[in-house]
């Protein structure tokens, strides 16, 4: 088949990082246009809007869509609504309504809607469901601590209502565990550290259950200097397992049994072309849900202002 | 067909004022059995515990849940595995993960579950919802705003975290406004304003839109003295429709087409034992998806302590 023709609106850092690569290696895409109001991608046809893109190149096939959450919905509307796939980055939306509206609209216009959680492609995660699905499951633990200043240096909209805070990144551990485990969480309590000058947690502390009563504790913080921690941590009656650097490495009882190269966003844009050449979509909504969740049943604390 | 035997869990003032006098006059029920740590129902079997009562009365078929939110899975896991059907009163969880739990556990186990909105059968709702879809639509106000002090005096749980705050009597304005716009509607922007001293907000400034840019504002306040108001407006090319009294009347151009009297419960219990027998279920999580939304994209704003 030839390659699907591919546009990518919100040209910033996660583009230059992840995406720009993973398109150039994969022979199913072919990167034929952006819209972005900074950003550009050398030798690509470039626009200021999404509408302006479109009606100036209509062989557009689909569209990845990577600006802030909080102004996806519209671009996702009007791509939709042109008939083009969507893939959105994680989070999907700014609302849990409005990525179900978006669900809605991609199988009225009879086009793929896929909502990426790239975590979840991690190389060690589907070895870590494996083992989690053949054992006794007794508690696990997630920790996932790292250095705001460094990994989101001045992002402005991050510190924003509907920006998530540390749910950006604590998403991936939702988007990792919801995958892994063998049954549905449900959040039981919550404490969110919100800093007295801004509009998102910079830290939050999460207390999950399932149906059998298995303990789930997610610990997120942006305050981590010196050694940063994206691990899951499982007792179970086949040993420890730790999942660790963000789903990279596995190893049961302090033995690596699971290491490969990652290749999330390659893996992520194999997923789109499956789904399009399939004829359907992939919007799973758990990890948004709990993040959801946990803003409408946790506990407040305030703490000391933050300053990039 | 003879009566579901029904039993209650969590007696409490609305169980006083609503479910009890519509149980007693509706021929598809009988009460036979109550659990609840203080309230009791005069010649009704009294259980300190729906385990102790379901142990203790075996014939039971259906159980109404009318606890604070907080506690409700817990309870709802217990009746669901025991094979009975569940009523839920509104809103339906803490939480959207755990009632999609329940959902899930309740079509396992062949039993009804029902998420109730009582607010939904409201004299005049249907009337408005057909008003609505027959012509255009320009804009939604909800003005939902009473005094906390007479409606929710000293109950503590309300204030707590995942108690809902405002929302518990705004999600009623929110099961009416998805039941009657035409088309789905999501969250752009919110206002939560908390109380110093409280873990849920006192009011709530909520602006919607749905895919066609209708927009719909969403006012509920708990500061309201004197006059009460529970009203929805629409501006529309057929003129502006006015549901007021909390869906009760509703008004054309300022002339009553509408005013029945209130028989929400009997509706409710009506509807439940409808579901009971078609062996389905109804669980509509619209309304408190929007709460979620409100509280995950809102800014959060600081005003004076409330003391009851």
């Amino acid at each position: 088949m030839p390659p699907t023709k591919l546009a990518i609106v919100g040209v910033g850092k996660i583009v230059r990082d992840q995406h720009l690569p993973a398109i150039a290696a994969d022979p199913d895409f072919e990167l034929i246009a952006t819209a972005s109001r900074h950003g550009t991608v050398d030798g690509i046809p470039a626009f200021k809007s999404i509408e302006e893109m479109l009606e100036s190149v209509p062989g557009i096939e689909a569209v990845s869509l990577c600006m802030p959450p909080q102004y996806r919905y519209q671009a996702a509307h009007v791509a939709l609504s042109a008939g083009k796939h969507v893939f959105l980055e994680k989070p999907p939306g700014a609302t849990l309504s409005e990525v179900q509206d978006l669900a809605r609209l991609a199988e009225a216009k009879g086009v793929s809607l896929f909502a990426s959680w790239h975590s979840r492609y991690a190389p060690a995660v589907e070895a870590a469901r494996q083992f989690l699905a053949s054992t006794q499951i007794e508690s696990v633990h997630v920790n996932w601590k790292e250095d705001v200043r460094h990994w989101h240096p001045n992002q402005e909209w991050i510190w924003q209502a509907g920006g998530l805070g540390v749910f950006d990144p604590g998403i991936n551990a939702l988007s990792i565990v919801t995958h892994v485990l063998p049954r549905a969480i449900f959040l039981t309590g919550a404490t969110l550290e919100f800093p007295e000058n801004r509009d998102a947690p910079i830290a939050a502390d999460l207390v999950f259950a399932d149906s059998t009563g298995l303990g789930v504790r997610a610990e997120f913080d942006w305050r981590q200097t010196g050694k940063q921690s994206w691990d899951i941590v499982a007792k179970t009656a086949a040993g420890e397992m730790v999942l660790s650097e963000g789903g990279a490495k596995l190893s049961i009882d302090g033995k690596i049994v699971h290491e490969e190269p990652e290749r999330e966003y390659p893996s992520l844009y194999h997923r789109f072309s499956e789904i399009v050449r399939a004829g359907t979509s992939d919007v799973d909504l758990a990890p948004l849900t709990h993040v959801a969740d946990a803003f409408m049943l946790g506990r407040r604390k305030f703490v000391d202002a933050f300053y990039d």
